[in-house]
């Protein structure tokens, strides 16, 4: 089964927009067994799409196709199918139904021009969407069968998930072939470290796919099996995984594709045990990760997010007069800052950040990029001090949180990471965990 | 001049990797005069590459294709293109001294397999590489000309930088075409609302192309010019950006595509005010926005993320018995959220959230969905119940911060938002600002 995706839309096309969706589908088509040969994307032009639905047609069993089923004039994928396969758009009773309905569901008005979304090429199959008003639909174009899907991701998501593989899994008969795929996150080693320690790989499991994924500030190792027989497939998958563990040692946090702060929160929950957080240069960012995890109001408690010294002082107790000594960037202030996150949380464990994420505010002794770490556990208080030059603003923001949430999973773990601790003042030393 | 990019590799192929660098290099383009009619994206396959190649140069004036440049066998790029352009691949002897010279001043040997990283199609221009070892190379392949560079993405945007954007403004020659763009951030209205209120745009203003782009969760309204008139095209975007602005009324928040949080965080500082925040169901992400913004310390002062009853009581001074009368989700515990806040940091003006971002924790009276936002000013403290039904925990979290932001922009303009005030228990009713 070979299928194409074609994307569309001017934002995509004038580069406004990173294409995600296409990505995101070729993956699910890949893993259930379909083989994708190419992405396209045009704009919102009737003509281009018509012409690249037309092209398409001729070379593939099967496309997903992207956006343009929305409300509005620039909104012109049905039309453009219709062209194509040579039909007229009608009106779908049924989708019409179904969009009122979700307005009325919303307590909102319809308008008018969402009637326009319930116009879809004669013989056209109807696919729902529950969370949105936009239809998607099946039509065939020659021998090719397409898939119309929102330009929204989350709908688009759900509707290739409920609407469009177990479709294709009927398509397929006997003839299905598996690409599992393993996803090994680490976090610590550059790209090209990390990609020196998998040499070997392919050698020692010749019909494995590697690939490296910088998804900053994690590295993601993709392992890639293909083959008939699916539990074979798996096996080999399994081997070359455990393979990679043994390579890259700590510094691989999940094997499931888990974030860090799930894998975090698992470790808290597992342990009984709650955090509390002091962010100052993580502006937030430790806290907004942990709460995106479902549940995770049973561990976190609090966070403070002090930017400014006033708030260290009276929200967290940290000295006024270490704040004059060492500035707020020194392993002390973190000290402080934990234990007194931990404190006034009644927490377990206190997490803090003190660090300079830039583009202003270094200097020659702390230069942008400089972060120290503090950690307070029923049994100590610990603090470090990292650099990391390189970036932005919101990559060293990314950096500092992900750093302070290992060093609490190895924390947990009880294997606590060994950092060099450079003295106050030792300026530019780069990074290792 | 028409453009089109083709991508190769596996990894874009079968959707490991996201195709950031045809979104960079459209954007690029359009900014410089050429459209870009199509992206394209195929795999690690010569004949793949070589029928894509053929076919973009029946189609386009110029074309940009990254990737397999690199040293390995999966790297088939030259290969593809000799064949498309009927010639053999030739060793150029520029390009190998540049390989040898690269590895001489990283000090590491070079290996056999970048000796064929200097087999170039005959006929081929070779483009410097300053910053890899993959040099890129330009081609005619029938009329349209080639632009050949690597994948790695810092070393592609050099090359473009350096290397085809010259050539292309002398190609171009005295036909350059102008392609401003002009972004208009709104946040309350719905999608299929905001396109009707922009009907009659394209009738006011033929030779716009409108676009609108749900970022969830603000709505963009693109317009696009197009014109040989730098100045007219200019003028014209100018007029539609004004004609749009009046349609969408207060729902506009900027019209250079800044952030909501760069939009509140200008209005503090020209009112020299400050700013604490209280979240809970927020978890930590307005503050992560506000800290996003360079020099973001001026003004932000706190941000309490009080997920525990606990923190709310001891960190915020809001009642144990308010809590126990009326819930964490109400407007009495954001009102005292708002007013703990701006108390315990000092600040002007004081942001809470407390609502339900789910999956769980919903109730009959209570939905998930729920938010309350309280805000406390040098004058008086408010507080506000909303809900929205749509999205998953992440989208919640988005909107809930979004609409606390949105109030606090309306009250720092002196134009607060007008909102309707469901009473405790009205449950299911839906959003509007």
């Amino acid at each position: 089964l070979i299928a194409e995706i074609l994307s569309t839309g001017d934002e995509i096309r004038t580069g406004a927009l990173i294409d995600s969706n296409s990505a995101y589908i070729a993956e699910t088509l890949q893993a259930t067994g379909v083989f994708v040969s190419r992405h396209l994307t045009v704009g919102d032009d009737v003509d281009a799409i018509e012409q690249a639905l037309k092209e398409i047609a001729n070379r593939a069993d099967v496309a997903l196709v992207t956006g343009g089923l929305g409300p509005t004039v620039d909104d012109l994928t049905p039309e453009a199918a219709s062209r194509a396969a040579g039909v007229s758009l009608v009106l779908d009773r049924a989708a019409l139904t179904a969009i009122e309905g979700f307005f009325q569901k919303m307590g909102r008005p319809m308008s008018d021009s969402n009637r326009k979304q319930a116009m879809l090429p004669e013989g056209a199959l109807r696919l729902d969407n529950p969370i949105g008003t936009a239809p998607g639909f099946m039509l065939y174009i020659g021998a090719c069968r397409f898939f119309f899907l929102p330009g929204v991701p989350t709908e688009m998501r759900r509707m290739l998930a409920e609407q469009v593989l177990p479709r294709l899994s009927a398509q397929e008969g006997g003839n299905r072939r598996y690409y599992p795929v393993r996803t090994i996150s680490t976090f610590g080693l550059p790209e090209s470290v990390a990609g020196e320690r998998l040499v070997g790989l392919t050698e020692e499991f010749p019909e494995i796919t590697l690939g490296l994924r910088a998804k900053f500030p994690e590295i993601q190792i993709k392992l890639y099996a293909e083959g008939d027989d699916e539990t074979r497939a798996h096996d080999m998958l399994e081997r070359a995984s455990e393979w990679v563990a043994r390579k890259m040692e700590r510094h691989v946090f999940s094997t499931d594709g888990s974030p860090m702060e799930a894998v975090v929160g698992r470790l808290l929950r597992k342990q009984k045990a709650t955090l509390g957080v002091a962010e100052s240069c993580t502006g937030g960012l430790i806290s907004h990760w942990l709460t995106e995890v479902p549940g995770s109001s049973d561990y976190f408690l609090f966070s403070a997010v002090t930017y400014s010294n006033e708030a260290k002082i009276r929200v967290l107790g940290v000295e006024e007069e270490s704040l004059l000594k060492f500035g707020a960037v020194h392993e002390e202030i973190v000290r402080q800052m934990a234990h007194g996150v931990r404190r006034v949380s009644g927490a377990a464990y206190g997490l803090a950040t003190s660090g300079i994420a830039g583009p202003d505010g270094g200097t020659d002794e702390k230069p942008v990029g400089t972060v120290c770490i503090g950690l307070a556990t029923p049994e100590k208080v610990e603090a470090r001090r990292l650099f990391f030059p390189f970036g932005d603003r919101t990559r060293k923001k990314q950096m500092f949180a992900m750093t302070a949430l290992n060093l609490l999973r190895r924390e947990l773990l009880g294997d606590p990471v060994e950092l060099w601790h450079t003295n106050p003042g030792a300026g530019h030393r780069s990074f290792s965990l």
